[in-house]
Order: structure tokens, then sequence, then C-alpha cells
């Protein structure tokens, strides 16, 4: 289990997003609410876009707690962007280690998830056997999350297709049949919990889904307005304008406003489109 | 805050200790039950001693949590010794760095703290000019935990008295008297919060101790018997017989037996002599 | 002993300067030229200003050789700035640990330091008591580099002048003269070897100096331009122009065209002001 | 690649091994003698045997360079062993993580490395289709080095034979055999450099390899007599006597008595038995 945090939008700090709300990420990390275990400290990465740089991703990943780091503590204030990943980690399948910290980049893309893929251990094999040459070389880690970004990527590259956020969505869908095939002939009956995101820097996508309808899925919200700002250490989501707009997608909300945040549905993405319109649309998974 | 054990006795691996007990250290390290914050995830450390080499403490410290340490998985089940510290973190002065791990090691002697020294920014700077040269050198990090220490190592070397758990009483006596005699003139109204443990891998004294009597103590126990055994996850101390002894002093009683454990009295010394006797006495502090 | 750079002018990547110069400073912390003893694999720091967010610099450290540090081979290529500071470590004084990494930041400012302060065990107790509480607070490692630049800050914050480099020019000579004084004073017969480089984000001062006559100093150059270039692995520094200006300090030259590259005078000042002009100052130490 | 030391014979701490000799691992680790490339910074391993508490070995690794490791230099002096492997790494293939680092360890067995499998890119996916289940997990890493270990341990298992020298010399002829046919298969040129040494603490093999008899091998030698000493910073190889025997296999020289050390042959095994009796063997290897 872990926590994440999506941002889209006008221009803001890692410390604004990471370090200021009240139930900040950084909190999650020793103290996070909507978890049973409250814990999230094995580990964090950080990901950000400048597309005045050029269209790939910096990542920061580190094995120590996030609320300890003294680099990112130093740096956060230090790096604005408009499109921000950030994520800590409770380890479930996967040693704590660098290789094993989200978010994984690939390109110009990230990947994040929070939740588990159930039975893992008995479909790794046979996951990295499905692997074109590349993307089997590209894994670095053991975790389900890594592998199950790599099923995804291996549909996206042979797919051919440009990105887009429908074409992230049809690929999306077929990873998760795939994986819930794999998984059917591997016997396993433990569920597959996917609260992933998934960003290309200008659009983003995030699930909520869990494969068996009897268990709880994780808790996911986004809030959507023009711009999240920091006062004396309240924050807002200020109310959409005509000239900005900005998308937080989150494990938890981070502030106490309530109606500043809205819970995406059981088994639904959502899309945050490059012009950061939201939009929900239901997971269909056949197999 | 922090949470730590001290061992005398028979024999015994480190992972007997840290790892097997239902309520260990390692499960101290992320869920302490009788702390209102039950997270110690600020580093660790670990000192033993092994006569048959030399008189000075092996020491291995490290600032990623205790749980998750991979080093300390492997190392824990191989190190087998009569005298054994550990420690888990919650950082309160000093920042989260290898030099602010406890156990300190001076020399011979191993010194570990739970709780903290109220108001110590105003005093560091008065209590360093008090220290020798060679004790000034010798401090490497910021901790309260470790000034204190060196306040003792500072009278203990200037007393010029041989090793005796009664020195370390009076030197301990002395020293607290001075800590108090400084925040005072320094006009400091936090109390000092002093569970210590110290030990020569011989005998070893420990502190249950709050300056100030409206304030709560933090919670100390001890287990005196043959020796501690680990069988199916199910640890216990055995009963006291003639041919061994070993005493566990810890933060929290490691098991659900309660009968196995007595909790220290207020403002009293636990000292566990070279015999492995053990002997309450209090604490006598006066300026 | 350790490698630097300090470059000021044209917005550049970390990359650009880190990685990609033939001697670039990451080779130089494996295999320097210019020093008998080529490693510098004690850690590093980056420092980096982005006064479109603040005045305070970025940075980050860290106690594993810059050559293989991931996310610093992750983070250069995203971060550009106007003014960066780069520093790998060869450890003399002051143990492998994150606080005495380079460059060191106090508010502002950021300073690194090439050379060692003979016989700093010595006077290290002396210069600490010279420093206001303020100052003394704010140390956090035990190099000389980092008590060099705190009795640098303590002079400087009570002169009470405002930050110009002719300021940082006085108070650098009368900070050499008094540490020139404590060594005197305290039977230090070895010389001190103080390249160093501050900054403000704004204007650059460095230093090439040695306390001792006939001792070796350490190398120092500087090259000034329009802008520094890498293309296919082949870096240069490009011709003045009108319209923009480049500075770069550095312990070695970066390239092999050696007409890029000036010596910078022994016992002398490189000042970069604002306007990026060039200045070479004796330094007049005096007591 | 990196160096070794593989010791068997009279208890001794790893001090002795590791810091004492003039040319110890750890000065190999900043200054090798015998490679062209005088670094091996990149993480360190230590792994020991204590029969009297289990026949498994502890391991401690790290990402950071042996020569300023704080926990090594504590801990070395207070592990005492009949058997210690240890391991400085230059890193060739496999990013610089604590997964990367030799010894590796399988049960109750250590393995370690120096030199590498030619093309192992091209040949790492079959390799990994060929191993168990069991095998195939075990795996944590992306080294040659771990993978080739792999394949040893696929045979091995599968073989179901004892434990005995023999066994080892046969299942590591085929290991290489199958490793040099795979990498005939997808048509990799160059050569598997393969200096190895494995051992279960009690029997020790080491072998010295190069699959082209064009190049030239990794160096290798051993010392052998009654027990390793060091007395001010001098080190011997005691004469043989009736009581003690000791053995050391080492990728250089730790002394400059050239007495002390034999050359292992190109394309030898250097077998120590359970009795310390010391036997070297041409490798065989036909596919």
């Amino acid at each position: 289990m872990c926590r994440f945090l999506a941002y889209s939008g006008a221009p803001i700090t890692m410390d604004e997003l990471l370090y200021q709300p009240e139930n900040s990420l950084i909190h999650q990390s020793y103290k996070a609410r909507e978890r049973a275990e409250p814990l999230n400290g094995d580990g964090f990465g950080v990901g950000w876009y400048d597309f005045n740089i050029d269209e790939t991703p910096g990542v920061f990943l580190s094995v120590s707690p996030a609320w300890n780091n003294r680099n990112l503590r130093s740096i956060a204030p230090k790096i604005r962007s408009n499109c921000i990943f950030a994520h800590v980690r409770a380890a479930s399948f996967g040693d704590v280690t660098q290789e094993n910290c989200h978010p994984f980049k690939y390109k110009n893309l990230l990947f994040m998830h929070n939740g588990d893929v159930g039975g893992f251990r008995k479909i790794k094999r046979d996951l990295r056997s499905r692997l074109s040459d590349e993307i089997y070389d590209w894994v670095q880690g053991d975790t389900d999350s890594e592998h199950f970004f790599a099923l995804f990527l291996n549909r996206l590259t042979e797919s051919g297709k440009p990105e887009h956020p429908q074409t992230f969505v049809t690929v999306l869908q077929e990873t998760i049949a795939e994986l819930l095939q794999i998984s059917r002939e591997k016997n396993v009956t433990e569920p597959a919990s996917l609260n992933v995101a998934i960003t290309n820097g200008k659009f983003t996508l995030a699930t909520k889904y869990i494969s068996d309808s009897t268990k709880k899925p994780n808790t996911l919200y986004y809030s959507s307005g023009s711009r999240f700002e920091c006062h004396g250490g309240v924050c807002h989501m200020l109310p959409v304008n005509s000239s900005q707009h900005s998308v937080l997608i989150v494990s938890e909300k981070l502030t106490e406003f309530d109606k500043d945040w809205q819970e995406v549905p059981l088994n639904h993405f959502v899309v945050v489109n490059e012009d950061l319109s939201v939009f929900l649309q239901p997971i269909n998974v056949s197999f």
C-alpha cells in the first residue's frame, strides 16, 4: 500500500504540494488517515516535467522515509512545474530499494501505483515472459507495480498508437484484462487492487479499481479549480476561472475542506486532458 | 522520543532480542504501544561486546528505519553476545544523521537515551563549554542525548574513579544536577526527561527520571531470570536458576506475559551488577 | 582536498556542466588530473539559484560518490540555472557525512572549499568560541571548511554591511587574517590552503590562496565568454559577445582547449560581478 | 571488475584481513595495484560463518565505498570467524545497488566474482529462462555475476548431489560450458572472464579463468600457512605447522612478501578442502 499525488496545472513548487497542506503527502508518510496502517515509510519518489528543457521527466527517489529526507526538504521549494507526481511507499511486494520506488519512468512517461497485484509471486514469471526484449530489459526492480506498468508499456509500444488519453484508456483496460487472465491461469484468488496514475506531462490518467467487487477499494479523490494555493499553512483549491486550470488527484484529501475534493467512483478512470478538463469514465475490463 | 533495550546475561543472538518477540524493538520501530506517537523510524543502532576479542563494543548505526534495514536483518542472527544495547529513534533535537544515532560509544562504554532534555537549544553552548578538550572533540553529533553523555563522561574522566556501578550512580546523579543547574541559569522551563542506559559490557545502569514531578515520565521495565528464550514466535524470560542469569531493561514490554516484567519506579536507577544481580535505587539529585 | 566548479551566466543545465565536458567534475570525482591523489569520492554537493522562485539556493548533497549517484544523474539534466555551484569531496578533516558535504548554505549564500586549514584540530575550539550564538548554532558538521565559512559569516553579519563584492573581499581578507592569528596562537605550523568560492547567486568570489609561500597552492582556473556549450561531447566556452556573458571558475580545466582557460594567479581573488564582468585582485592579509 | 578476498582457517577478525595489511582490500578499494583502473568504489560486501550459531553466513553489504564506511570500520574488529569472504566492486553490468553487491548468498553458500561475462546483455534473458522457479525467484539484482551464480545453483540443486569440493568442481565446469554455449548461440564475441570464489563455510573453491586464451586473465593468488598475523602494520602468513592451517585467496597480494603468495595458473581451480589442504586443478570446459 502507498499514498500518491498527481498534479497538473498552473506552475507550483513541490513544497506547496508536498509539505504545506495540513494532510500533506509528507504527513501521510507517517500518519496517513485513510489507511488501516498509517505508515508509508519505505521510501518515496517525486517526478516532474519542464518542457522548456525537454519532454522527459526528472525523478528523485530514495529509500529513506519522506518525512526526514533533507534533500527532499531542500529541493522541494526550488522545483516548480506544471506536472508533478509524488509517491510515498509502504512496501508489499518488493524490497525497499531505490529501483522499487515510484514513480517509475519510461522515456517521457511516469507511473505510480497504490494497491497490490494479488498473488504477484505466482504470476511474475509468466508476466515477464510476455514482455518484448526492450521492456524486459527496462524493468529494474521486483515490484508488482513496475511489472504492471511494464505490461502496459508492452501493449502500448506494440500498438504503435500515438499518445492520447483514449489510447491510454484502451491500453490500460487491456492491460488489466491481461493481468486478470494470467492470474486466473495461475489460480490466483487474491484481488488486484489498482489505483494507478500515469502521465506524459501533458495529460494524466488515474484509476480507482479493484477486481473483486466484494472487497473495499483504496480511496481516490480529485480536486479541480484554477490554482492550489497555500497561505499561512492553509491550502485551498481556488475556484475555476477562465485563465487558469489545475487538477490534483490524491489518495487522501490534502485538506479538510471537503467540498474541494470529489471522490472518484469505483472502477473509474479520472482523465485529465491536455486542456486540464477532467473526465470520469468507467473502466471496462472484459476477458 | 525513542525506544530502547539493554540486555545482559547468557549469550543471545540479536535476532532473538530484536525480531522474535511479539512486541519486539523492530515492532516498536513502527508501532510502539506505550507512546502517544507510535513511530520510531528515524534511524536505529545496536551495540554489543565480545570480551574474547577485546573490551570495546562493536556498533552498527543507520539512518534508515530499523524495520526495513536488510543489513540488520542479515546480521542480527549472526551476532551473539552477553551484552547488547539496541535503540530505535524518533528524532527530537538533532537531525536524522548517523552521528545522532544511539547507542553512543566512548572507548569501552555505550550509552542510549529515551526522552529529551527540555530547552536543549538554550543550554547547548554553555554545556559544551564545560567539556574537557578530549570530550569536546569526541562529540560528533548535535543531539541532547550525546551532549548529556558528554557531560557524564566529562565528570567521569575528571573523577579518575575506577569503573564501578556505584561510581556511575554518583556521577550520573551529579550530571543530572549539573544539567538542571545549567537549565535553570538559562531560564529553561521544560523538564528533562532522562530514561538512559549505560554499560561497560560488564555492568549496566538505567534510569527512569523526569525533573518535573507533575509530568509523566517515559515507561521503563525490566525482566530478570535465567534466560530469555523464543520458541515458535513466543518468547519468555525463564525463571531464575542457579547457573544462569539474564536481565532485560526495555522501554516497552516485549511480550504480553505481564508477570515477566517489573515496572521501574519513578526517579530510580536499575543497576545490573557484574554478577547479574539487579538492584533498584532512588535517584538523588541535589543542586 | 576536493574539486569544485562555480558557474555564473546564461542559463545552463547541470548536466552540461557536470557530465558532458571531457574532464567534467564527475570525471574528476574518480580521476582528477591535477591532484597527486586522483580520487574525490567522499560525497558531493550541488547548489543552484532560481530567482523566479526566491533568493535562496536549492542544495542537493550526498555521501555517495558523484560518479554513481542515480539521483544526480536523473536531476542534472532537469535543473537549469544562472548560477550553479558543484563540489566533489576528498575528505581531510571531518567524517564522510551529509553535514560535511559542500556547498554549505547560509540563507541566500553558498560556499565551498578546496584545500585545508592546517592544524584545524588545534584551533577548532577557539574558532568556535568566537562565533555569535546564531552562527554557532548554524554549524552542523565538523569540517575545517564549514568552520572557516562560519568565521566569515560571523564577521559579515557583525559588519552589518550590504552584500557587495568588495564587502566580501574585505571580510574574506579579515577572516583569513583572523584564522592565521588563531593558528599562530595555537602554534600551528601547517599552512592554510584556501581555494574557496562564495556566491549570493548574483555575484561570485573565488580565491586561490596558500598561507605559506614555499608550498604549492591548489590549481584554480576561470573561463569567461558568452556561453558554455557542448555538442557531441565536445564543450567550448564561446567567445564574448554583447548579449551574453558566462563565467566558469574551476579547480581543473574541464576541456583540453587551453586557451579557453586562464590560470588564477597565486593569492588572488577572482571576482565575478553582477554584470558578469571578471576581475582579478590580490588578497591582502595583514595581522 | 572488482577485487576480492576469501579466507579459511584459524579464527581471525575482519579487521586483520580488511584493514591491517599494507595492500589491504580497503586499500584496493581506492588504489588497486594490479588493475589498469585502480578504483573499486561501487559498493562492497562481507560475509562470514559462525558454526556455533548455524550453517548460514551473515552478510553485510553497502553501496557506499568500503574506504569510508563507518559501520564496516566499527564492525570489522568485532567479527572473528574461520571463514570470511570480502569484495569491493567496480561496477560493469548492473547498477550500484545493494542487490548487486557481492558476496551473493544462497542458503549456506557465498559466491563472489571478479571479471565479467562478455555480452551479458545479449544472453541474460535466455540464461534466466533456464532457471528453476526457485532460483529464478531468488535472483534479486541484475549483474552478470549473480546470474552466473544462479546458473550454477540451478545445476547444483538439480543434480541433487551432496556438497563436496569435487561436486562443485564438476558443476562449475558444466556451468561455464553452459554459459559459453548460450553465448555462442547469441553470437557473443566478448570473452567470459571468471575469477570466482564459492564456499559453504567449510570448503572453498576459486577459479582463475578466461574463455579467450588470447586475452589476459585477471590476477589471482593464494597463500597457505599456519596463520595470517599482523603486528604493527606488518602482516605475514606464518609458516605451516601441524596444529593450524589458514589459506587466503586474493585478487591482489596483500603484502609485499612475495614468497608468501603463489600465483594461480591460468584456467585452474584453487580448492581449499575442509582440512584446509590446498589443491590446484585445471578447469576442463567442453561443450
